[in-house]
This record gives structure tokens, sequence and C-alpha cells, in this order.
């Protein structure tokens, strides 16, 4: 099977908070691979996966962890592929610590870090399809632009029936 | 003239912490564009050095800047090709502002996050070889080795030398 | 239609947390106007809005959001008039990130920043009568002067009944 | 002496954090008045001169403290009229000690806040201008399009010369 | 009436963390008086106030506030009896601003500062008893001799029954 | 009765962050002993205990405690046993208060502190059977592989179903 | 020797930041002791060293702390006296850890907190004083009219010379 | 040549943080080894240290390293040993961002972590000699009795010359 970006993430109780980026893959149709495998617990099935990922065709990788989150550092440095680090919100730090684990990656191993949890693992998605370049970019536009579209309706509606439209 | 990667600073202040990463393009001959602009106070110039920046080839933005950083966050909303942002270390909060003006950007519009200061400037440069993919790639690769190396040679004067070796 | 005071919110989500504000708009009667529009992802139309606001009279903007909050200071970029921000309580970090990326404005583009939440919505609100002047600043004042009352009543029960008066 | 604004700072040691600020005001004639005094030590003499300035014709105020820095919030207590708080960067937590003690007062007693230290004082400077409307509206104007003048020549520079232009 | 000790809150809405304080008071008959008042909304009200209990024997006083919390250095600048701050948890952060805020007064105005929320309420009530000295220092030993017998009797119920008997 | 390992912890309401790590103890049949006393209310008790504990064999101390915990530190300075800490979370700050007061021991007591919370307080126990050696280290071995079966058990779920298998 | 204030600092390197306190000690003639000793390294000589204070006449305490500051609690949880604790600044995290280690104090024992490093260390003295009451809380009172004398000799500088007056 | 504790740190710039720690191994004479390795850049020949450490005798394992410290997680992944971690101080956020990497573990591979910097480089030497047991931990018996004798003889220049012994 072909893929172009492969996800890890270390607990499957992580998966809730990638619901929104999953469903976008699929509404994309952008042929992916998730994988729930941990750095430090199953570090030999990680490599022998990272392996068959970039032989099946995997250009862009992803990792989502929480705490003191290692998942996406260590990823990075068994491929030279662009890899994309989402922080988690779990425990008591609510993934301040996670982003701090991921993002202060030192010199020489980089993570395209974004946003504590779903947000983040949204716009993770999307970030890969803006590296994947040619037909995903255009998709990421176009989502986009239709992001942009629910925003003037919500415009609209402000205009024409000022704010309390909006509470619930 | 073709570039690959455009790097927008806010400040020429700024240009210090990304000499490292500099020094890496040059010495890579990776074709890159530096611009000094603001998202706030020069919004017309940084839309139409964009634009040029695409039209002359440009694969992937680079932004950097500090305190309220907005500069990666606008440079992302102006283009659908990936945007790597890196928070600089300024003024009284040392950064820590600048990475939560990164790296939290809300879903629809990503910016790949490095680490704050120096360290990010180096990381984001090797991270846009990583997505140029090719001989850019093949470059980054080849700096993890030389860094491997000299790790290895570091490994070698401690198993010889012990601990004092290192203390200046 | 005439306006004295413009309001941006980057999402429909956000009109919750400004609902005591809006209520003291419209018991001040107040003439504002409210836009739901995106720093990042309607640029145009939020450019378009603020011309037309302005052409209306407006003589203050405030503009709301969560995360890496960037709508005040790209409204503050767009208009010489003063600009007021309110950090929006969202995600996991709860508008921290918020409140650094609006208050952290890097010289030159000032934004008068309110408290996280719901209190700084009011207070934007207050803030924009006491900026207007005249019977706003007038009706600001009067506000206060309420409020000081239902201080002043329940000190007065405070000593009556003592502090079981105030146990849910 | 008429004043249009005037600016309380809690020591003489915040002075240095001002000037910047002060020379803007210099700059641009405003007619504005330096107060050195405490919320705390003081409240006599604080609430005095804030009178007399009001009398002199001040229509805003701006206040500017480190550490508790209560000062900012004190004087929006005694005047209607807009306050500008500046949190200035002092003692083991460099401000962000200052930052919560003004930005986040409780509704009803605006503070319209600024980032912490100098950048913050400048800032303050400029949205009082805002404030003022008319002729020192205009001055704020022009002295955006002057610094946006400086970074397109720094854009110049860097496209003339590259970044080493800028190492010091 | 007589008091030892008076105790400002800024809201009603406060008293809730109060609660087991005050509940402590009850027990030891120490006599004290609540007020509801605000440093910023009635300061003329607070003034009184104090007077009045220095006239009626006030030998301590506390304050507990929320977010920026002024209130217990207000009152502190005031009078010259001690004062003891209480930081109360409300808003999204939680107490943390409110404990910046009292903590980090500047030389000259102290304010015995306790833990945030109804922890530090409780240890308020304790600490006034051991300054005033004399029957409240015994009262407050007798507590702690109390509290020590209760944790006595949860490890010989440990020892007994050990870690299931204290799982809800 | 013989002990390996002695935990204390500060209040029975703290028992429940430690359930999970009690849980693995009674699975490993580890002997231990749990006492419920404190630093400060209770220090005689508290010495007399860790003197019992050390002549019942006990080779390794663990202690958890929340807000400003002391206690992993004064169990620390009572034995020349390793002391294990665990910050707990409750209160305002939710446990970064607990974790700052254990972990930044000054030179020459060292606690070797865990993650806040529950995770923390499971690692607390596997680490003391890591210290421990022998069987315990194999117990903690055989668990390790364990949590890696299940890991790999997941890894298969994700590639059979897909991620929707994981959704609640 | 007859003493009011015993001082408890874990360290000789401590001693610099109480320096403004001891001086204003030495002006007030207030008996007083300082000792270095260690919560956890001479917990038996702090407890002789405390006794001796208490049958000297001590009637407050305070204790000042770096990193995990465990002595002011320490000091609190052996006297029934007030304790007033001093977070110190040292360190990588610059006193916050200390300022966390010493004002949340679980209910119980309470230790009044100052702000952190020298600041604070002059305010405990002070806060000594106020607490001791008699001669000492007048020249308290003194030394506040002293430095409210300061202020306004400040003030009369920035009506006569404007801010220029202090520029260094 | 037999060894009882492995150090790694990922650079040779990180070992001036444990100068002190190094010293005391000295002075105990305690068998260690020193490796300059990385997680990310030389994971093999990590493998490989770890390995001939274990066949030579090593029980203790402790790694040190700064920002998005994944070292030490590492180190415990590869090892059922006893792990000590150090946070070191390094780059914009002084090591608070190597605490919540290493401290904040996930269940399953505990780290025992020691403060931020020098302090925490000795106290994990000494954690290590304490989880060594025998004559280790008699020699930090040893070592903590000395450091203690040095308290006193401090506390006894304090008693005979006060303060102004202590200030540079």
């Amino acid at each position: 099977m072909e893929i172009l970006l492969s996800i890890y993430l270390g607990s499957d109780s992580d998966v809730e908070q990638f619901k929104k980026g999953f469903a976008l893959l699929d509404k994309w149709q952008l042929p992916y691979r998730l994988h729930i495998l941990s750095a430090h617990r199953t570090p030999e099935a990680l490599a022998e996966a990272m392996t068959q990922d970039e032989k099946d065709g995997c250009h862009v990788f992803m990792a989502g962890a929480g705490m003191a989150a290692h998942l996406p550092g260590v990823v990075a440095s068994k491929t030279i592929k662009p890899v994309i680090g989402v922080p988690l919100a779990s425990g008591p730090m609510n993934g301040t610590d996670a982003l701090h684990s991921i993002v202060q990656m030192p010199p020489g191993i980089p993570v395209g870090t974004m946003a504590i949890g779903s947000a983040g693992a949204q716009n993770g998605v999307i970030f890969a399809a803006q590296i994947l370049g040619g037909p995903w970019q255009e998709k990421a536009e176009a989502h986009r632009r239709e992001r942009a579209e629910q925003v003037l309706a919500k415009e609209r509606q402000a205009q024409e029936q000022g704010y309390k439209a909006f509470l619930s």
C-alpha cells in the first residue's frame, strides 16, 4: 500500500485529539497510515514501521504525544523526511510540558511543531498537505477557502442578527 | 533570480540570532532570499515580496520574530506553501511570548514552529531542506552525519581524557 | 448607520465571552458594530469592513481572540484609531497564550490590552466609553457608581448578617 | 500649564525604561507632565496631583510600575479618563508579575495595558496620541510611516547586501 | 463592638473560599469583622471602615482578592498594623495572577501572603491568631495538635487496613 | 514484618493518586508499608516510623505530597537510603508548585523526582523496583514487556481497523 | 541576650540578599539574631537554636531560602510564634521555585510570605516590626514616612527638572 | 574496566555544569564513565556504549541534557537499571524546558529527576551513591556530615560576628 503520510501516536488514548485531523485526511483521500507505537517501549517496532513507511513512499511523518513527549523527536532522529510534532493535552500540565518537549529540539534534528491538542492535530494534517505539494496543496487551499466562506457567512449573520444569534 | 526559500525577519536586530542558519545556507548553496519586512508596518511590501518570491520559484517560507510575533502567522496566511516559524529571544520574556504567538496558531493556518532563538533558526534551515527534498535533503542528511561524527569525536576524547578535557 | 465602536471577533464561538460586554453596550445605547472576521482567513473582508467602519464614524476599535491571537494586532496595523485587545480563554493554555500574543506588541503598533476572558470584554467596553468621552464617559462614570453602590449594599449585608449570608 | 497627558511612575529608577517614550513626547511637543508618586506611600499627593492634572486639561493618564504594580489600577480608580498601564521589568520575575498585576484588572476599572518595559512605554505614548485624536493622531500616523520607511530601507539593504550587513 | 481582626473581601463571591477560615474564627470565638469593600470602587468607605476597625481595637487586618488583586496592598498602605493577604482562585489564571499581585509588593509596604484559595484563607486565620498571641496563639496551638491527632488516626488506619481504606 | 519500600503520604486524600501504584505493588507482592504522616504536623511520629522502617529492612523510601510539598525532602534528610518524590496534583496550581518544591532540592539532599500525579506514582513504584534490583528489577522488566505487548496489540488494531477503533 | 526576632538562612551565600534588611534592623536597634542553619542538614541544631531563641524572648521568626525552600515551613512547624518567609533568588529559576515552596503551605502551618529576594527581605523586617507592635510599629511608621518624603522629593524634582534629571 | 555508574551528556558544553559532580566522584573514587553521546544523532553508539557499560558492571545510569532533553528518557528505555536525569540550564528557557522533558515521563519508563543545573548534577552523584549502597552510601553519609559541619561552622561565625562577616 502506497502512503504519503505516516502518523505516530504513543497511545490509543491520544486518538481522540486527532479525530478532526483524521476526518480531514479521509475527506481529502490522502493516503496515510496510523501507528500506535512508543518511542521508549517499542523502539524496534517503531524503527521497522518507519522503514516500511519509507518503502511505501511516505514523504512526511507526524507524531503526537503528551507529557515528556519524546516520540516526535525520536521519529525525527530516524528519518531525513520532514517530521511534524503535535503536543497533546494530557495530565496536570495540560500539554505545556509536551510543547516544551517537542518544540525546544536542540540544533540538528528539527520537528515542525503545531499547537497543543486538537487544533494542532488539524493543523498538522494541513501542514503535511502543504509540504506534499501538488494536488494536496490544492486541497489545503480549497479547505482554506471553505473555512473563509464559513467565516464570511458568520459575518453576514452578525450584520443581520447581531450578537444574540451566537449565544447558546 | 531563482530561489527555493524565502526568509522574513521583522527587524535587522533579529539577524544575529539567524547567523548560524545563514551560514548553513551559504555552505549548502541553497538559493534563498532574506527580507526585512514587518507584518504590521509594511503589509503591502510584504505581500509584494511574497508574490515575487513565489514567481521566482520559492517553495518554502520561513519567518522569525520576537515578542507578540505575528509575522510567521501573517506570512502563512498569504501563501499555501509551507511556512516555518522561529520565535526569537528578545525583551523581558526572552522569547516565551514569541513561542506562544507562533506555535499556538488556531486551526486552519499552520506554522511549523522551531525552538526559541539561534537553535530554532538553525533547525528552521535544516527543516526547509528536508521539505525541499532531493539534493537538499541529502545535504541535510550529510550535515546530520557530520554532527554525529563531531559527537563521536567528543565521545572518544571523553573516553581517553575524561571530563577535564572539556572544562574551560 | 453611524457607529462609534467596532468589535472584531475571529469566531462566533468567541461571542459567549463578550456577552456581558454587549449587554453593557445595549444598555448604554452606544452605537457599535460586531464583526466575525479572521485576520488570516479573510484579510480582504477585514480591510473592507474597517474602511466602512471608519466611514461610518467609528472612533475606537476592539478585537478579541484566543490562542495565538493576531487579530487585535492586525486590526491595529490597519487604523490609526485606538485599538483595544481582549485575550480570550480557549484551548489548553486557557488564554495565557492569547495574552502574550496581544499585550507584547513590539514598539510602533500599540494595543490597549484587557484581562483574559469575560472580565476583559466588559472592561474593553468601559474603556471604549472612556476613550469616546462626553456622554459615554458619563455613562461609564454612572456605571462605576452603580457598581460601587452594589458593593456598599453587600457591605451593609455583611455587617448585618455576617459571612453566612453569602454562602450558596 | 495646560497638559493633555499625565504620566505617573512609582520610582525615579523607572524613568530609564520610559526614556524613548519621553523622547517621542518631546519630539511631538505633546504637552505632558511626569509625576514620581506612589499609590501606597503618597496616596494624598497622588490624589491632589491627579485633580490638578484634570484641572489643567489632562485627557489621558499613563502609569508604569514594576513587581506587584498597583499604581495603574489606583490611578484608574481615581479618574474616568482612560488610563494606560505599562508593566516595568524589575526584580527576579522581570516584569511578568507587573504584567499580571496590571492587565488582569477585575471588571469595572479597566487599564489599557502595554508590553513589559521600554517597548510598552513607547507604545503607551503612541496609544495616548491615538486616543487624543486630531493632530496627535496625525503625528502618530506620521511616526508610523517613518518607522515603515526605516523598515523598507533595511529591506533594500538586505536585498543589496545580504544578511552580513546586519551583523555586529 | 471590640474586634481583633478585620477581614476585607472585594466581592461577595469571594466568601465561599473563606468558608473554612470563618468557621475557625467562629469556633475560636475570635472577635472579627467581615467587610465587602473594593479598593478601587469604594475607596472612601474602605478608609472609613479601617479607621473604625482600628478604633474598635483591631490588631490585624486580612484581605483576599482574585485577578489583579490590589486590595491587600491598598489595605496595607492605610495602616501600620500587620496585613495578611490571601490570593483567591478566580478567572482563567486561577489565582496565579492574584499571587503575583499580592506577594510581590515592592519594598516598604509588606503583605504577609498565604497560599492561593481556601488553604490560604484558613492559614490566614491561623496566622492572625499567631500574631495576636496570648490565648489566640494557644487556640492555634490546640488546633495544630488536633490536626496532628487526625493525621495520627489516619496513620493508625493505614497500618491496620492499608491503602484501600482511603479509596472512595 | 520485613519491608523493602516505605511510602509516606501527607494526607489520606493523596491515596487516590497512588491507587495504580499500590495495585502494582500488590501484583508484584513487593513488601511495602504505607504511612499517612506529615512532615510538619507529626515530625516525631515521622522520625519514629522511619526508624522502624529501616529496622524492618526498608531499602527505598517514597513520599508524595501536594502544594508546598516538603515531605519528600524531610524524609530524605532523615535517611541515607534513596528517596523517591512524587509531586501530587492538588489546589489551584495543580501540582506545579509541588514539582518545584520537590525537584529543586538544593545540593546535598537529593530526591529522585517523578512526574506530577498518578503517572508519577506508578513510575515511583517501578523506579523503586529498579533500585531494589534482583527479582524486583526482573518484575519491572516483565511489566515493561507487558506494556510493550499492549502497545503492539494497539498497533495491530490500528493497522487492521484504523483510527475509528479508538474513538469513544 | 534578649531578642525579639530570629532570622534563619540556609546558607551564608543568602546573606547578601538580606543586607538592606539587616541595615534596617541595625538602624532601628531591634534586637535580633541571625542563624545560618539548614532544615535538612542540621535539624537538631535548628531545633536547639529555636528553643534558645524562644527562651531569650523571641516573638517573631523569619526564614529565607532559595530553590525548594523548605526552611521557612520547617521553622513554622517548630513554633507557634508567627513565621515570615522570604523566597530567595538563586539558581536557574531565579526564585519562583522558592516562592512556590514557601507561599503554597498546605492548611495548618502558615508562613507569611514576602516578595522574592532583597525587596522581600526588607519587607520581612518591616513586617516583623509591625507584628511586634509598640515602639517597633512606630519605627516602621516613621520609616514609611521617610520613604514617602523621599518619593515627594523626587516628585518635586520631576516637576522642576523633568525626566532627564533621572537618567544615568 | 569495572564501573558502577555511567554518565551520559549530549554535548561537551554540558560538562561545565557537571564539574562539581565529577569532583565528588573523583574524591570518592567511585568508578564511573563519562560518555558524550546523543540520543538522536548517535543512537547506535549510545546503545553499544550502554551494553558495554552493563557488561562492565554498571549499576546506575545518569544522563544530563538541556532544552527538549530526551537523552535521560532514551537511556531509561534501554536499560532496566535505575536512571537519574539532570535537566541542564541552557537556551532562552534556562532549563525549565529540560525539566519538563525529563520529569514528566509518562507511566512505564521512570527517570529519577534532579534539580536544574549544577545543583542537580551534584545531587545526581549523591543519589547514585545512595542507590549503590554499601561503602558508597557511607561516603554519601560522610559527605552529608561534612556539609552539616560546614553549616555549623557558618552558624558559629554568624553568632560571633553577625551578618557582616558574610558580605562580599
